[in-house]
């Protein structure tokens, strides 16, 4: 198979409508955006190695690729609609790419995302993704809105993802991954032998098939000040919030959802502190606003947690993590997921 | 250095204005587009060892990167607005970042690009744009409007990036590159001696330096009825056009413009025909805008030629090639680039 039989076979071919004139097959393809809606661009590259283990099932992939760019959508209050996919791949392997496609296609159709064009060169795995989406014009939720006053939320769970990575490695430790062990009942690595056999898969299910908060982020139009998901780390992307915002913060660490049973390990703090991958959203809203929070929450279907307190940025911190229970100050630096260091 | 000082230092920061509302520096961008325009999207990715010699310099990368997805939107007649930059690096080594910034910037610079978002992640080199342009609704040059009658024109000289390319590959044998032997005056592999010295520069700068002809396209709106950059070689972006468009084509190798030195060789046919990596356009228009293209041609200061003709698609063939000097037909089959053959 050569790259165009692949283009021809393996991708999607829509019919023109007002919106998309043209999809792939030409040099590009062609857009009518419509009137009253700002639009949102954005791009992520994914390598063999370093965002993902190199023998992950190509399923698993397709999906994760998409749903952390769906991600960066669902953080802005936007609706995701277009993609464009270039991969470098070692080879056109029909087995793989008929699981790719199955996976991909199917993750596009439940967020209604059409792919639109893309580019299929010879190359260690690496995937890019740039992802479009709408939001009515001026109402994108930002990374700078937050005012002092605000409560500081999240949605879901935190640190899973990152407990599932170091369940992961651990089983790499034996020479194969969670995944394998769990489906062939291979004993657990003693280092993580300790948690329940429910605890690890949900936390390598979070790792490897995140839910992008679409419905959650679109919810928050006109509610949330500003938002973000968590992709590198609750406190370095919370940073973010506060840096743009020029705010500071007081976070109450018990506050911080997650599974009890995670929270018996002494790596707790970090993967919910730190732990990146997570694809939930961070946000911050006022005060009067909790009731109609719940109630989006329960629409949308997914818990949310009021974490902590925007406050003046007075003090020369950016922010303050409490343990409440104790009045403890959590005095450990935890940085999050940085490509370069 | 680390991912967030790259961004903050090596990364544009543009004011926001009514369609660019923001740039770098949330989840993504937010543009709101103007009424009465269509808006073109393309992706490509870069690798090196494939797309170009790891040891290229970070100028000459930068450059190229750039032009190959500049000449995506020339082809259809678009004007270049944004684009997004993935880069898998394996350091952030700041020499190469400074030349690789300064090249990139200037470059989008002299087409009036901004550049409105991107992702830097730890790999081996690879890059990907994604190009956004826009061209008045509804008027955009595209691959399957070749009508019967319709002559095919070709701009620039053809064949001397593909020559470029053969010429730094006999280089290289002698363990250095084109540019060191040039530049050092260390003498030519025998294989290439008899080329002069100008016309090895010329083919070089064209493989390293392609101009994308966005003044040509822009121009050829409404009187082209079809066009493609040839980035793979002349006759498979021309079997592009000929089978969207369900026509044939004859093609008179004479007229493809060249250079003459070039044309001395045995592997002139290959070159012309099949080299890719030229980024000239080829496009078709109705025989009566003759006069109408060359005008066009000097004032977008680029030189156009005539080197076929669409015909229907009545026999079982997609294009035939002649040399008109001896009436032969070239019946050698020339493909150009596909990566994964």
């Amino acid at each position: 198979m050569d790259e165009f039989s692949f283009i021809k076979n393996y991708l999607p071919n829509y019919k023109p409508d007002s919106e998309l004139l043209c999809g792939i097959g030409d040099d590009a393809a062609i857009l009518r955006p419509q009137q009253g809606f700002d639009w949102h661009i954005s791009t992520d590259m994914l390598v063999a190695g370093r965002h993902f283990f190199s023998d992950i099932s190509a399923d698993d992939l397709a999906y994760k690729i998409l749903a952390v760019n769906v991600s960066d959508m669902a953080a802005m209050g936007a609706i995701p609609k277009y993609i464009l996919l270039s991969s470098a791949l070692p080879e056109l392997n029909k087995l793989w790419l008929n699981k790719f496609q199955k996976s991909l296609l199917q993750t596009l159709e439940e967020y209604s995302i059409k792919l639109i064009g893309g580019d299929t060169v010879k190359g260690d795995y690496v995937f890019n993704i740039t992802i479009i989406g709408q939001t009515p014009s001026g109402q994108a939720l930002k990374r700078n809105g937050a005012q002092v006053g605000d409560d500081i939320w999240v949605s879901g769970k935190i640190g899973l993802a990152a407990a599932g990575l170091y369940f992961e490695e651990q089983c790499r430790k034996k020479s194969c991954g969670l995944k394998y062990i769990l489906d062939n009942k291979v004993s657990l690595p003693e280092s993580i032998c300790n948690f329940s056999q429910d605890t690890i898969s949900i936390c390598l299910d979070k790792l490897l098939r995140p839910t992008p908060r679409v419905k959650l982020g679109v919810s928050l139009l006109n509610i949330a000040h500003s938002a973000l998901d968590i992709s590198d780390g609750l406190l370095q992307d919370l940073s973010h919030i506060l840096e743009s915002s020029n705010v500071s913060a007081i976070i109450d660490i018990n506050k911080i959802p997650s599974l009890y049973d995670l929270s018996l390990s002494d790596k707790y703090q970090q993967w919910i502190l730190s732990g990146g991958d997570d694809y939930e959203l961070i946000f911050t809203a006022a005060p009067d606003n909790e009731e109609h929070i719940k109630s989006i929450s329960q629409i949308a279907n997914i818990e949310v947690a009021k974490i902590g307190k925007i406050i003046d940025r007075d003090g020369n911190f950016l922010y303050k993590v409490f343990d409440n229970k104790n009045g403890h100050e959590i005095k450990q630096i935890y940085t999050g997921f940085n490509h370069f260091l």
